[in-house]
């Protein structure tokens, strides 16, 4: 409908599509019952059979790795602009990334080891998470402090001889409740004196290091989110050797950015795709529920909630695939307010339309029954997760401010 | 802060907030901890100790029944007025109205069986209701349609003999799952060829007969609300005697609207309530919380949502407090438009001044560490229940519109 | 529909509706017809015929003079909450205050002579001004700064003798264009060194004094609103004898805070008149007009606006007439966030029911056949003036913060 | 900042820029006065003599009749997508789209001469209208009906003998008070008994004709939109030769769908250049006005503002650039749904930005001494012209609800 997409995105597109079509979508239900099993034998918290299975089949089609922006031993290498839309298909079923091994935070998790890791932490653990043997976890939030603004984390990362001792409180650390999480990466601060954005630093915390406790599931609006969950973990005298560190001490906030620009075009891909099929879905049901003697979809409020959704969802698209060119294009630096703009809006968006579908299936929408309410508490925390909106609003104004800036004393010079 | 209370409502406020901060405010840890226990041993619909500890404390200090607008036996009469503000205070915490004998569905139960009851049903249900000994569940709404349009319902109820057979599906069958749960109220059909609001009755199930299946709960968002829940109940050639109708056969559209207009008040209520609560606590988190440099409430956006939110529950609180005011002077029928309004004012506000706190809380926000998630699950909810925003909008229109012709005739008459 | 008025009210209420329907809603059309004939002839800046003729009716009907507070020779007297009804009734036709002689700025001009002038000054302008023989403005807003800070402000005046000497640039000085305009109250500065607040004072300044330049009207709009106008007025070398001062020097910021209690409880239900006469034409329309082979009102999406207005107007009133009755009860100040709180609530519902007015009539709701563009551009407006929505909020929310703090430090102790 | 230009779109967006550098932007006060002076003098009904002025230049400078679609005589033949940035431009400045023959509705009519229009009566009207000596109207709407529903137009076109006889009022036929306006194209009815959609046609009627008479000017708020305005236009037996029918009988409803398309595209992006300059206006005044001690863009509802308005006018712009681009490729009706999103979108985006930046100047923003409220009132039109908003998101709702009408019975078969 937008924009032509390149032809080897398209391709890649045709061929996600043709998985999905194939493995996913006739396969939602049995992940749900897979599920439901784990749930009532007790333990949610393991390996989901399905996806193992996929897995292979996934790898073998060559839609595995995708998200790697530089190519890696064959796979990956493609870029932000190309991936995005199928990040949008992905977004469609909640659980559908990990099968190709495209679910944060292990993309995320990869790229870092794979742009500032050493060759041995790269043999270590990059190459079991590409080959999707193991999981990993983003130790970065701490329930003690606001930590949108990370100068305010106070994990410790104190150096003692050949060691770095971890101590602190970590929570929403996504994937950690995985069985198969082996790594973490934990982001903490090796100098509380240096200047402000070269205190934290960033260590390869093995999961099974002695210190380290997973404490308990985080909900999001009841949902446990098993067996990834969204962790809190205690570090207490967490002991790790000094090559464990990445990049250097003191360069955890430049890691910290760097990481940010690709996940944001996947997140927000992803929320425009739940978008999408919340779309579907509200038409569905509106085309096929008869109330006062007419399908509800005759109702001209209805009319324009659809037409609003269809516009913000296209417009949030191509705000997004415009982001992910100008960060294929300028880099994530130039790209910084286009990639906070997205930030802001894609999960906004999905929130609306997601939020809309649920009103128009009524007590179904809030229920296990729909995939919207668990697909709306997702969305909702998308707006918190990575910064809230209002720290994302505000770096969006602050350039814009700067540009004015810089406009009047052009006209005045 | 508004209009003045009645000295009748000012001391039973009084007597409610005395035992909130004795009684219900302290032990909030201890309900969760209670169901967390129940739930972890394995099955969360259970009696929880502590509500029935509560129980004869508030009867003995009086503050049982008080929704009841006749008086009965001693207890109730007091008016929809006086009585909105004591449902302000038990909308602050979830589980509180039941301590009072004062929650949903049993209220709206217990004032059908005391209005359109005979002596016997009385007897049998309404007794021990009053006493809270038994719980009790309203099976209106139904999967296969859309339940907001009364008159789609298909549940039939045939008469056989001196009995009647039921057969239907019902959902979201509030308090079904509770285990003292012993009567149900069934909304079905006793004649399909009947006039449009005709056809339906009403007849009190009990929940042991033969027939009766609670097949499972309905979770709202990741929630499932036990040991109360929202159930799906099968009904399957359900027999009772003809005695069990309330009123007569062909009057169910009747009592349903009857039983409208109180049980809105409470929602109502309930919903300004829980917003008032999150607003104190996204100013308290505000107040306390430092990002950049400075507690999050000195942001002006924080400023202009913390006035909308007291700009908005005062204005709901009004207009909730002028729709009990024209219930108890002009009835229900008379006090239809505003009854409507305050159905979808009132959640609406709810969910916005949560969604804000939540916001203000950040990933707290969406987990079980704060009370804010599970209430806007439960508030949003409330606009499906009783009829979607949209129906309520649509009757508040028509009466507007139907002023309006009046008004156009009288002039050019 | 809402709380009882008081007898006297509702007394005030029938015959000021009786005096619209015979001599007000009648006229609407000679007003245009005389304000165009004006206007046509070359200078609308005269006074409007029709107005002179109804004063001395509405005088001899006893409905003059009521905004005062405080009963003056035997008119006025009515509290905030009595006389709210009566703006209701006057904001739906624009130029009707007037004929009551309950227009601003006369009435807080008449109240801040009343309260604070000396028997002199009440003799040579109030007297005039209770009769409706001379109109007044007040000279506070200045285009060089931000005045909704009056601290801001910057004209000078200056202590010379027995005279002082005022210099500054005033705007949107409204009323300042009507030839009967007399006298000006003007704020400025005695003492810039002083504390923050006592800086300013206010003197009666004639409009015929040497120095004084009425320059232009600022239009609103493409709205010029003669002949009363919001004119940009020039002082310059202006001198007045010290007896002009009101109160005292230094007492100017004092007696700009008394005066806006009342102001904005009219404007606000002002605003409510309008919003509700908006939503009458509204319903209107949409019920005579036909399109796509149904009338308007047919269409939900109109349902919906039409509820949301009637649900919006109806909580406005409520909290406007919540805030004259704390007005009258605890006083200005204690009802400092009531007042802040429909400042911004009023004018905003208002624009917003009057916008979907627009909207109902298609191009001709933003011509001059209908009365809702004019009213459009004058409620927006008054969410400008005495202070923009931004500067309401951020006091509203100030007192909740503070609310907030206490009930913590309570807890806590 | 977005996609990129084409290089001829983007060597003509630098021209147009310099010109605008040049001619234009140093102008907007020259033809304030002189527009002011006209109306001084009594009759703003002139031609302005800065357009004529900068006419020849920019004919001069390639930079005349961009906007027709098909080369003609070695001007035109710009795409929609190239095209669309020059509007965007042309939107800065309410007048400076006449400057290069590029203004409605003689844009359109031009447009539809060439497309439709005989040899004869190109070289008659579309000769002079393409060299700027004379200027056009289009008159459909009607008061009398709501005119969003073409089917509604009560004007009569009749035959007699070689003769068209046309009888009918409409309004708001913009361009007809201007003194140059020569011709309108009328659209009326020639058969009511015909097919829905066969009864309209289309007549070229000089305005010199007899029976025809201009009434007077529609203001919009309170602006009159002088020299062109938008009048109301009386047709009284007005008679034209057979030979000015455009296309033929019954073709009226075919020749206004299609000349719908370029005009939405030049409405929209001309609302965005509105867009854009106001938010570069909001930004300046924020950044240099002081209130409590610190500039109003320290504020952060004004970053929350300031962000929203970056991200909707850039997410419009993409929306609309991607609407020319389907036309482009893929023809109007094939980009119907993506020509109806971007008419809702651009100018709703437009008014927000607009009305937030009236917000930042206060009193200022609503008055003549701002560009702000003037381009308000005439955004909030464009929302009414061309079809309501309800009417184009009703279209693009109906083909979305199509579009899963056929994917279920795909995915059903």
């Amino acid at each position: 409908m937008n924009r032509d997409l390149s032809p080897k995105s398209q391709d890649l597109v045709d061929r996600v599509q043709a998985f999905f079509d194939q493995h996913i979508t006739p396969n939602e239900a049995r992940y749900e019952a897979e599920m439901h099993a784990l749930r009532a034998a007790g333990n949610p918290w393991q390996v989901v059979p399905l996806i193992e299975e996929l897995k292979p089949i996934a790898r073998a089609a060559g839609l595995w790795n995708l998200f790697l922006p530089h190519p890696y031993k064959g796979e990956g290498g493609v870029s932000n602009l190309d991936y995005a839309p199928l990040c949008e298909l992905m977004g469609r079923v909640i659980w559908s990334g990990e099968v190709f091994n495209c679910s944060a935070p292990d993309t995320g998790n990869m790229e870092t080891i794979e742009r500032y890791g050493t060759a041995a932490q790269k043999q270590a653990w990059l190459e079991p998470l590409l080959d999707g043997k193991i999981r990993s976890a983003f130790l970065m939030t701490e329930p003690a402090v606001a930590s949108s603004d990370a100068t305010n984390i106070e994990c410790s990362i104190r150096r003692e001889g050949d060691e770095y001792v971890i101590n602190g409180r970590k929570w929403f650390s996504s994937g950690a409740g995985h069985p198969n999480c082996a790594i973490f990466i934990v982001m903490g601060k090796t100098d509380f004196e240096a200047a402000r954005h070269e205190q934290q630093s960033m260590v390869l915390v093995p999961r099974d290091t002695a210190g380290v406790t997973v404490l308990r599931p985080l909900n999001v609006f009841g949902y446990d989110d098993a067996p990834h969950g969204h962790m809190e973990v205690l570090l207490e005298n967490v002991r790790v050797p000094v090559e464990n560190i990445l990049l250097g001490e003191g360069r955890g906030f430049e890691i910290a950015q760097g990481r940010l620009g690709p996940g944001r075009i996947h997140h927000c891909m992803r929320s425009i795709g739940a978008a999408e099929r919340a779309l579907e879905l509200m038409v569905d049901r509106l085309s096929t529920r008869i109330a006062f003697g007419k399908p509800l979809s005759a109702q001209s409020i209805w009319h324009e909630r659809i037409a609003e959704s269809r516009c913000m969802i296209d417009q949030a698209r191509m705000l997004t695939m415009n982001a992910a060119h100008m960060m294929d294009t300028v880099g994530n630096k130039g790209a910084k307010q286009e990639i906070a703009m997205i930030k802001v809006v894609a999960p906004n968006v999905s929130c609306k339309v997601v939020d809309w579908a649920i009103q128009a299936y009524g007590a179904a929408g809030v229920s296990q029954d729909t995939w919207l309410a668990e697909m709306y508490a997702h969305q909702r925390t998308v707006r918190l997760v990575d910064g809230p909106d209002e720290v994302h609003r505000n770096a969006i104004a602050k350039i814009e401010i700067a540009k004015r800036t810089v406009a009047r004393a052009a006209k005045s010079a």
